[in-house]
């Protein structure tokens, strides 16, 4: 139970390690009659690709994927579908010298506890290549979802304490700038703080927001499986997210009932929320309105300023890293908070789907 | 799947409605040997009772515990623990009228569209009251924890805008005032506060943190399961959470890498990190350090303020909630975030026996 | 992880020892809408019942079921259902003796292994009493499918060598009589084995046979979770099973291909085999066919005939068994493997929806 | 929930079908610290290589596993260990006519009805070949019960109606000859009958038998996840598995309490039973002495005779099947059995781990 198998219906396990020989997941409950192929999967991954930008890893792997099973005359089968990724740039010799040490803000120490030693090349199983199973994963739950209608999208929303205007909101800029925020102003500014902590030999974190489209009200079990739950664990486990937050989120603490309460309205038969601090969930259950969650990351652990450490053998060292290393996590963790919170979704609307006696009777009718 | 099992070791069930008979829990999965009786249970659960504060609900039951299995001659077995409290002082006739129409900010919408209709009495299974089972159960994982050396510690840590100062913390003042607060001036502070929204009508949220201390190195699983993932999950199920944090949490993603990251150090053998600014993890698994979370509460949704909303019969309506509801859901919350992260806590540590084979080899040896 | 939660979908936890102070199950997952109440549960566990029978013990317990949650006027909500038994007619007095050693053929020893220690009462957890939450828990299950039009039907088929005739089949005869046996010449050749046992101090065995009629085709999953797969576990679990079989079971592994294979044909646009030598299934998944399936219980091991075994004392000793003890399990665990069955079934068909995106879509237009 | 995860902390995900690309596993949960390489794997998976006997497939096919993760520096690191085998001898070809009818006791048929379509090249999910990720991850499983000094050992017992006699016993020739059997008398007359079924263009089933020696008691949950029960499922899962049973199984039922008890002894401090009627199993629970379970095998469905079915359009049709296939199942199985019993034994052996209080609080201390 190394805790590498997520969703209960719409199951995803993802394996390997940043130096290995491949990594990749095999995705099984993907319902049957899906048009899938490696295109399909091939333009997620190619948003979290090293090298796609001045503040991502200069490592020029193709990241291609292969499709080995579940796939049939171009569809799903019903059956698992199993996905891969080749390394193919590897370097280990880079990360010979980390093997002796722990780097500061990194899983090394953790590891070696865990487990008695480790994988160090490139962090190993803690590596963000790790990531790449998700994506692979959430490129076919974001397809299932769009076929239902649902539209998931992620993007960044700041850049230490650069923040997005929503009035200049434009997915196109997202997508093609280097910082992933859909504002174009604010993109310009991170990109100059971001050089910045480069020439300071330093990193800098940020936040990733992420809207659902169109979910039906219903979504989410009402107790431990919660939408809100679930999501809350898909975000925290990817690697360097410190806070999770729906709707208002950590501001709802500071306020009070009467602002912070959405008004229900009915306008020809259709409901809706007069606001939406709730970020499209009530008692963990989906109500409609769109769904707003937010992933905090923190600033990338390696920097090429000299730390304070210590080593396997137990002494107190100085450590300056070396290699290659993104100044922030977040423009390539975007398709990332993406992925994870499709597969959620999904997971939650295929069990939904049993959750009423009349619409079995009818299914099954 | 109703998602009313957490857990995948130390597993429990929780069960029952605000205004049913019962509501209660079944943990399985507990170690045999350990030493309980109901009072270990009541002293948890008398943390959450109503009618404890002026801004709790006058509600006044005992919630009483009643164990039903598991337990012999004064120790568990190892088999199912069955623990329930009876509900003796339901007045369903305050709640008829919500019957007809949907709350703003709770649950009563989203389960209608979910389910077809709903308990509509006191809120149903989305009550506070489904939190008796987990306190229950956390109270059983906090006793096997401390048996392990590991103590979980909760307490508000914020009311709307006023915080605590952590050079006045007091455990026993938090364990005695009406809010929480481990900082007699916040507490009186708070409590003004909490008065004036009472008397505008409105509530408030606020911040309840939770601290562990002397988990050892090495709990929590690399990926899905990572130990804060697995906390994020079990504090985002809490009604009314909006919001989770490990260590710095939503800082992190405005600091740098050269003032967020940990320095290790290592003194007479015994390895410390020089801040903690992570919270107690990396990658995922515990560093030895204070494991630091923080769960920010909305605002209590049931306000006596006019509000507008819909009935079920699709009509925009205003309406005027009545009956008894706290001003604040915080105080009493404190204890079910420290029973959640018992239980998550617990949960890993015993998963975390079978990573190594020369272990598991000394085990059976 | 005790193991005491069964079921993916429609999930059962059960609870509770022979001699404790109640049994129970919580159900979760059952779909909202069901009309369910105390009745269809109590004529489920009437037909387990001790004393219902002279071959069974003459404990007269009531078993009173009483529903804690999850009903609201009349209807379940889609939330949890807990059910509990009281236990009123324990005499733990008949059975401190039992403390001390461990009975041939019962779990004491296993059980003092695997906790250090055990709830010597009546069997404790591992008693027959055990199948209460099971019985409680397939009576809804057993609804739910009949609402779908298929129907769980089990009954004795074989008491030592006396097997049941099929030309003779009565469903009533079963219901009435003292064996479970559909075949009134069969039941009673079998009571008068049954007498000549008792009159031995000895007891017997015997199968139980199950068939699930009407069973849509497509239910089961392909590789782990087969439908079959899953009903030997579920069969499996229940206390004194030593087989199970599926269709022709044991005989098809001394058959040919060319009799064992069953001819599909097609009449009228209805498929059907022409014989059913599979038992309803075909690669784990339903086929449309009659369900079939066979538990084999061991006779009941306590008699009252010397035996040798140790105690815990480390030392050969001899001795005699005494109390109430059913000469033979099977008559009652007619509705255990009935209910188990039920639960399986119900369980894989829930799950069954999600296999096709066309019906996904179709569900959520 | 397409089903192909098996175990809770040991656990397995299988993927692939018989003509794509390749079929793989992924074992999550695999203890750190165990010496691992692909000869580990390959000497499991040659013993259900197609081309080994005359009674085998002729389909030369190298089946050689590449591990992909989850190993460094020659040692497994916890993390998951990614295997597959390419599919390289793929006639496709020789399928395409079974895409257009339903073959007798397969599964092409439920595919249909359950996903709407399905990859009919050589049963797709269905085939065989399927069982390789279940034989790679068993052969890990083994690896690690026999550091623990736990061996699991199968054999056929029985070749239609030819059974092995115990006083032959060799397991050497069981590994050497054609049938699998450890008696070379049994198995000269059971290859003898195999060529009798081929000259008929007919096929055969039999019996796999599978021991564990040296299991500690106390292995196996006492209620839902009972050592036999999960066993049962393992078996069961497996294709063309018709009944499961284990010690005396069926003949348990004709058998009375006082033959089928097994005295309990003890000598010099060593608890023995004077006889293991029980396979080793009380409750649910490992009990000390030699599991013994058996998987009956129907006969290989493929067959050379003219059979009726229906196909795809809806007719009645007379088909005669073309390709490789197997007289019998049964020799190539061997090694399946083993494998899902030892994975379902080690899976066991790691949740009891968390059995006892005062173990655990040894365990960190």
């Amino acid at each position: 139970m190394a805790g590498s198998t997520y969703g209960n219906i719409f199951k995803i396990t993802t394996w390997g390690e940043s130096h290995g020989d491949a990594l990749g997941v095999v995705v099984d409950g993907c319902p049957a009659g899906l048009e899938l192929n490696e295109f399909d999967i091939q333009r997620f991954l190619d948003r979290r690709k090293p090298g796609s930008s001045q503040f991502a890893t200069q490592r020029s792997e193709a990241d291609r994927v292969e499709i080995l099973s579940g796939i049939f005359e171009g569809k799903t089968t019903g059956t698992p579908i199993s996905m891969l990724v080749r390394n193919t740039s590897q370097r280990s010799s880079d990360y010979s010298e980390i093997a002796s040490y722990y780097r500061p803000g990194h899983a090394d120490y953790t590891f070696d506890q865990k487990y008695g030693f480790r994988d160090y090349r490139g962090g190993g199983r803690s590596s963000g290549r790790e990531t790449i199973g998700r994506v692979a994963a959430g490129a076919i739950a974001s397809k299932i979802l769009s076929e239902l209608g649902v539209t998931v999208t992620a993007y960044t929303e700041s850049i230490g304490d650069i923040h997005i205007s929503r009035e200049n909101f434009s997915l196109d800029e997202a997508r093609s700038n280097q910082t992933g925020m859909p504002d174009k102003a604010a993109s310009e500014k991170a990109e100059k703080y971001l050089k910045e902590c480069m020439q300071k030999l330093d990193s800098a974190g940020g936040v990733v927001e992420c809207t659902v489209h169109n979910l039906p009200a219903g979504i989410g079990e009402p107790v431990f499986d919660k939408l809100d739950a679930n999501l809350g664990k898909a975000v925290m486990s990817i690697g360097a997210v410190k806070a999770f937050e729906i709707g208002d989120g950590t501001a709802a603490a500071r306020a009070n009932g009467s602002s912070n309460n959405d008004a229900f309205h009915i306008d020809n038969g259709i409901v809706t929320k007069m606001t939406n601090h709730s970020g499209g969930v009530l008692g963990g259950i989906s109500d409609g309105s769109d769904l707003i969650l937010r992933a905090y990351f923190k600033p990338t652990p390696s920097i090429f300023q000299e730390q304070q450490t210590i080593n396997r053998a137990g002494e107190n060292i100085t450590i300056q890293i070396k290699g290659r290393h993104d100044p922030i996590i977040v423009p390539r963790a975007v398709v990332v908070v993406e992925a994870m919170t499709a597969v959620t979704i999904l997971d939650l609307l295929l069990q939904n789907m049993t959750s009423r006696l009349d619409k079995i009777k009818k299914f099954y009718r």
